[in-house]
């Protein structure tokens, strides 16, 4: 195992964690806390960017069922999520995890795609649906429109980290500087969108089915 | 062809005709009784799982498309199930057909991801994959959250007889009574599942959209 | 590149720009118009299909990531229709557009099914996949159920094109007039449905959510 490939796997299963958490504690906020749920919540949320990533660039089975780490990395993070949710309000790291996951994935995304020869232009497509996919996936099965449709900067920071990286490597920046840096652009990028409500979620009309946890209460 | 193909071919199709039956009547009971309508969603139902189950182990095209019998019986299941809804009432037997389905599939699954070459913590994942698959896709596609998520025993059984499937293959037990056995196994417990009400939909806020025949009557 | 493959690329791509038109507007419609939600789902609607039919017959990556003109065409399509939203009332062209995309994919979808050796009648699954696909995607998305499950005439005239093209094929008729006939035959069969209510939405209890410009104005 080169370098790259070492550096990729490690950001791709920091991704998984991060989304790991981020998808089971947005199933501990929508539903009871049944740890079934939730854990399939979270390895879906954890797992869908990277299984749409590798079946695109024919890399079957997916990474995530050749390497055991993968499963692992994504059950133990929905198992924290779901235990540390019982000690700690989780408003606040539901969107860090998520801005956590979308810049890695992208970065992660993006770097595949280029090693296996697909153009620059694919690469950044991909790297942001890779980015991108997992969120997706989550929203959908919980019956919410997915953030990606309804956050002005959810798809940009992630289309701005595949970008950087994209062109770090055919400039033979060093990879690991690189993928920090392009990383760490998406991050602070959607985090200032989130601080700014700049994903304002729009006109009533837009919501779609509003979020089970709204309804309850009202 | 080999008995154990053979044998795995005979439960998938036997899967692939419970979740068609399902899906269909499910299609029956949500919408205003359109043939095209229920064809489609119990065609996808029973074909949704085993169609990501070959994508990721990365038997392409699925057997869906390189073997005539799946979608032969996956038509028939769905007609049938059309033309039968006129004469019975049904909430009893969606619930039943979908165990069946999913016992099946949990176990087809996994000895096939096995056949593949898959390691068994990944076997044990997809034959669930595969079990909750068809179900998963049928949720969606009407709006509901999918039951994988709102139903404690429902992965849970799947997981179950996955993994009584991958001991006994490495065990060396012979495939027909193990399949048959994990597949009880898992029917079993789900039906109990369902029985106890240890399916129950949970608080109020959770379910997402009530499903639409609920709404039509309140 | 034979001629024949040149036939497929150009009316896969004029499906591209069609669907690209028809989830773009929708998202105008449904959204509050902003340019990343739009541009997303009009690149979604307008690739959705091809991918799952290039996956399905085992032709990763899927042409949309192999030849750039899919990427490009998709987002001039999106681009297009968001500016061109701002000057004109959308209704009729959504409809238009869709049934389009629908004929035109259908044609391609079983066309490039027989080119890599799937049978007659996977063909013709394949290519009504491929028709209704993009706009499956886009409708569970916006969390709206799928036109091809409430509507009757959406399916089958996918279906009645690609039966076409899978029978002209094997009788050796030419290519282009076969194509072009039977993704005609689809069009004027759907656009009969929708201009003659045959797309009626069923009773209040099927449609599930509503669609969210609906709510808005109730």
């Amino acid at each position: 195992m080169t370098t790259g490939s070492t550096l990729l796997l490690v950001l791709d299963l920091a991704g998984v964690f991060a989304f790991a958490l981020n998808g089971a504690l947005t199933a501990v906020r929508v539903t009871r806390i049944d740890i079934v749920g939730v854990v399939t919540l979270g390895m879906t949320t954890a797992l869908g960017g990277g299984i749409i990533r590798d079946i695109i660039i024919d890399d079957l089975p997916p990474a995530t069922f050749s390497d055991w780490r993968y499963l692992a990395v994504a059950a133990v993070g929905s198992l924290l999520a779901f235990f540390g949710s019982k000690l700690e309000p989780l408003s606040k790291p539901i969107t860090v995890f998520d801005a956590l996951g979308l810049s890695l994935f992208a970065v992660t995304g993006a770097a595949k795609a280029l090693d296996f020869g697909l153009g620059p232009m694919q690469a950044v497509i991909l790297g942001t649906i890779t980015g991108v996919g997992g969120g997706t996936v989550r929203d959908v099965l919980i019956g919410r429109v997915p953030v990606v449709l309804s956050s002005e900067l959810y798809a940009i920071p992630a289309m701005v980290a595949a970008t950087v990286i994209v062109v770090c490597m055919s400039l033979d920046v060093p990879k690991l500087p690189a993928a920090l840096g392009a990383a760490t652009l998406c991050f602070v990028i959607r985090m200032i969108g989130v601080r700014y409500g700049l994903n304002a979620p729009g006109p009533r009309g837009f919501d779609g089915p509003d979020p089970p946890e709204k309804r309850a209460s009202s």
